[in-house]
């Protein structure tokens, strides 16, 4: 297959790697339109050739869009405009605004909105990880929107992945990521902004920084473009999690506020029964 | 040295592995009261034997009181009582409850307050590691009030565990460890119950829960006796970080209702600046 990837960043770069390396692909075209990118993925002969969209679109059977949220809703329109044959897919963490920017177009058959949960906190070119994608799960979101011949070429190659593939709604699939990956973020970064602020002596921040905060605050290292466009993107979810979320803070503060023990002990016990889904 | 260990859970019993392996302790006495966790740390020779306290303090030079703040606070000064020449330290994370529960005592000098700053999620005999407080600091608070010689035979001891030795007063410490340690782990605890309460269905926590999501969830799993412990005995400091941290989550919040991406993005670039200190 020839295989056009849009935005050289960790997830773009990471699928071409192991496209590549699994022989999926017999060739990868990239577009790209950070020039330190380019020569970033040209030297790691991440992709054959950096092109123009155009170029990419007349030489490729599958072209995976794999930038922000913002962008995404705004190319992939111009790319289905585009197309004959060839199948577009995107990889965002949030899909209503994906689905709907093409939802009345003529080749909605052609385009595969999936979701493949994998990454790391770090981002661009250089974050490319080979195997990142190993045993985690892709979701594919609306399938029957998408062409039978689309939903399986793109499940071949995700399985090329060594990916597991489930399905979900539009609704559904938003709302879960906001759950279980949006919020792990917000949480992440606002615990970040709250040492900032109060830790002055910044020796100290990393003097007292056990093994606990490095791990709880890695999420604050993130990307804030991409991350500026889920939390724009996903709001209405989000919120309703973060509503929650500052509800059992407060089920806390209102424990210790009265030192009851054994409320906040109670509290505790039912936070580690997470333990028991993710083991 | 001789040395006796109370409490053989993660931090008395990762401390006494690597006590006999430098060499540092010619013998290594546990006071446990859990016979399960007695029954592990002798099959995993943690201790040479498993003793009472009043054997443990006549056959010591040292005794290190690893249990959890509560316990701490109600065993410190009876151990002091007890003793003539020896040292006693304790590990806990919280210092004011446990300092001001022998402030007055006669033998004061022989009691130096200590915060090994590593652990991990487990707890308990089986969660034993060796090198685990290699490269980590460890913190000596109010070290003027214990004797010089007391100061120097521990600190000889948690440089042979590889540790780097820091110096604060007690309220600068309990301060501290509420903005670097408590948060993330109440943070940490608070994110496991709202998705726990939230998603319904468990599988879909599983399915969707990318590296992300495990990383800032870890904490969730720690012990509820100790954390309990914790939370009750550091309550004030706690309790202005967690302020703190629900309005720096409501900055989001704002943000996200009002759909205001470049306040999003001045957020989390400053939510990125942890980085730089952590690296």
């Amino acid at each position: 297959m020839r295989v056009s990837i849009i935005g050289l960043g960790l997830i773009g770069g990471s699928i071409a790697l192991d496209l590549r390396r699994n022989g999926f692909a017999s060739s990868i075209l990239g577009v790209e339109n950070n020039s330190e990118h380019e020569k970033i993925a040209l030297e790691r002969k991440i992709v054959d050739e950096v092109v123009s969209m155009e170029v990419a679109v007349n030489n490729s059977d599958i072209i995976i869009l794999a930038v922000s949220a913002d962008v995404t809703v705004k190319l992939l329109p111009q790319l289905l405009d585009k197309v004959n044959n060839q199948i577009v897919i995107d990889v965002c963490s949030i899909k209503r605004k994906v689905c709907d920017s093409v939802s009345a177009h003529p080749k909605r058959q052609n385009f595969v909105a999936t979701h493949p949960m994998a990454g790391t906190e770090n981002s661009g070119p250089k974050a490319v990880l080979e195997g990142l994608f190993e045993n985690k799960v892709v979701v594919f979101v609306d399938k029957s929107k998408s062409g039978k011949m689309a939903v399986d070429t793109i499940a071949k190659m995700f399985k090329g992945l060594k990916m597991r593939i489930i399905s979900m709604e539009v609704e559904e699939h938003d709302m879960h990521t906001a759950y279980v990956s949006h919020i792990s973020h917000l949480s992440s970064m606002a615990l970040a902004l709250t040492v900032l602020e109060k830790e002055e002596n910044k020796k100290n921040i990393f003097d007292l920084a056990s093994g606990g905060f490095e791990s709880t605050v890695r999420l604050a290292k993130s990307s804030s473009e991409m991350w500026t466009s889920i939390f724009i993107n996903n709001s209405d979810n989000i919120l309703v999690v973060l509503d929650e979320y500052i509800r059992q803070l407060s089920k806390f503060k209102i424990s210790m506020e009265a030192s009851d023990a054994s409320k906040i002990e109670s509290l505790i016990n039912n936070s580690n029964k997470i333990n028991k889904i993710l083991k």
